[in-house]
């Protein structure tokens, strides 16, 4: 249970055996921030009224990576994906929040689906950006919710959440 | 200049021309933070000592990707990248710190082979420990320097990350 | 109906969820041709006999492309495909035709498979003459047939062929 | 002259070494046009007034196939793409325009690149709206212009072309 | 039965329809040597023990190329493998022995994917080690035994493994 | 001189910095063999004639793998390969000889560019083959030749091979 499978007992890494492994419906859903100045963030929400929509480019970035997962990540399981989707907000004046679901019906999970998708939308909003605000910090990524597979439904639990908050905050750190 | 380079007059984007830019050294290194429960960062440490190795899975994982950088970011230009190591550092018992450096002597930087190898590194090291520790954080990933090109040298600012630390502080964020 | 599936309501691109689509056998045949000049043709059919051939070269990268579709089409699923075919047939003595079959049994169809491999075997054609005749064209890269899933059997109409065809010489175009 | 240069004298292919060519500024155009029903012109028009951009998911698939050229083309050499742009122009109430233009210095021509990046364009377009419009057609993918490398300038003749419009009108095919 | 099935009777190269075949659990086994100085092969399992371990890199290496073994070999279906493990053997003071082992609930076999995951594993043993060691070999690289599908268990006899060698031998070659 | 540069004294992998080093023309040229049963080399040596060239189907693989190396190889430095062929030979009736050259002008050498050639060629040629000879094996894959970069023309020695030859003889194994 405390173990990693990715290693076998003599230490060498392989990828987990998953035939055994009941299919059935999986979710996952993932979130990160980009952090960047007032300025930025304006430019950005006006490209996407008026000339160049940066966030467009960044949701397809982040849908393709979903579906090279498996590429990226050495000991990831290769899977053909059944859904992705990847949603912004403007949390406040400096902050991009950005949110990616991937869904399949399989013996593995999603979760590295969704979390690559963020992880290459958040690269690319700053490599669109990078020319004007090159200090940009890309943020908390982290998996939100995940369904279906033996360990059943979990959720970043709001409690848990705010400990880790206040944790980070003793830090002094994100 | 305070423009989005990618996107020309009509917002439209494109990959932009570096033909007419200078050839010159170019260097770029960031860094990110992956953040977990304290038995996982044991488990990572105790495992590089005995058996099996999350780390130096993470750095390969985080290499091949900066190779393949062209290939994730939309705009990104291909760059047969001539350099990349990653390193990592335990900064306190639940913090895991990533830094990789990417050179090339070319016409356009390394800014993204390096933040991508920095985010791939630390999605792999997710992905090997998410069995024990679902909740783990990907944090703080950022550009620490840059040079070669017209821009010249350029270094995030120890005075403006202090501030930035404070600003992130008082907004109980990261 | 009238919609375009691959954006939600807000306009946000997105690989639509196939979640919940029947699992059937599903078959997509494309055809596209080739434009040459008579000289080129003849040394396509000439090489095929003796040394060198560029149809075969044509036919692998097709093949190849097929299975490669879901990296290339940003809202395409990815799909373990289980058959790819090409042929290729020479319907006068400047026109190549190129006819792809892709097969399956998923969720979705394999549409784009086969419209792909047409394509990369039409532009691996124009890859392997180009030296002797540049200004090959390629045309009417179009769908045949495709069968399986809800919308069960389409094929294109050999009526509504003709009056396209009409349309478009009265408008002096291809 | 009138050889296939990607084969060598025992008819076996290969990739034709490169390596004694001069480095020069090398630029492609290319273009390629994709006929719809007036209804999904609209949609695609209508569409980037509002929401969901056809056109602008097809141009980043357009340029991100461009510098994966060398992997989708057997004999094409891999080339660290330097610029790469794809406009549209609506010609009719049917037809979509698309041209590319692909630029590097380096010691082999970029036509095998503008040419990808135009048809995956299309095909892009295709996969977007096939659910309205099956019928869609890719038509007339062609090298406009080239200029670089010994061959120097090549412009696609306005007048042959008019022949080739006519020869074409005669055999009353597209 | 003597067919070479990957072209059919016209003599075209086709990714072989695997539709109607049943889906079962399937597993290949395969191996190949690297034979090095006997330096070498002290450096990399001191090494092992020491810092930089060789064999975990060529593990990974392998492990990742069998997930893209149907984008290397042309006409090898795409497979969304479940399992993947590579393990090392010293035979002898100059030849390390790799095996590696692939497994999947599919339509057709994964010996592809366990000679390619043995393949890339020794390449990369060569690629770590060819600074001290230009003279290296890979020998011998074979299925070793599969099961599942029509065909059932098949076992690379020992007995006609012995023959094999003598013949090498009488031969006088590898 | 003994050491594994793709480590740093730590022990952690790298891509070494090759920045400093000279841009020179390089070539390589590696070999291979896929020992088979007579009868399957008679099948090729006939299809080649007749119907479905096996070897040319393997050449194509091997030459688009070989410029995906550094996708494959972990630590190997991406490079824009400027020539790839491959030879094929019938040493005996039940031996083939591949052999692959590549060449560039860069900063560092192509060897795992020539062997990932043959390599890939050699599996293909199994692929092929597979069900009618699933005992094949693939042999003696080394390097034979590299000249260009500090360390000068390199040749795998005669008078080393025979003796080579002999221990490996003296071994019993290949």
């Amino acid at each position: 249970m405390s173990d990693l499978t990715h290693f076998d007992s003599s230490g060498a890494s392989r990828m987990v055996d998953v035939g055994a492994k009941q299919v059935t419906r999986r979710l996952a859903r993932a979130s990160g921030r980009v952090r960047m100045s007032a300025g930025t963030l304006a430019l950005i929400r006006d490209k996407k009224a008026a000339k160049g929509d940066v966030l467009e480019v960044a949701r397809l970035a982040g849908i393709m990576a979903a579906k090279r997962t498996a590429d990226l990540i050495p000991l990831c399981h290769p899977l053909p994906l059944e859904s992705a989707t990847i949603d912004f907000e403007f949390l406040d004046d400096t902050t991009l929040r950005i949110e990616a679901v991937a869904q399949i019906e399989a013996k593995t999970g999603v979760e590295m689906e969704a979390l690559t998708a963020v992880s290459v939308a958040a690269l690319t909003v700053y490599d669109m950006c990078k020319g004007v605000d090159r200090g940009m910090t890309i943020e908390r990524i982290q998996l939100e919710e995940k369904s279906g597979g033996r360990s059943g439904h979990w959720r970043r639990d709001s409690a848990s959440n705010s400990a880790d908050m206040k944790t980070r905050s003793e830090k002094g750190s994100s």
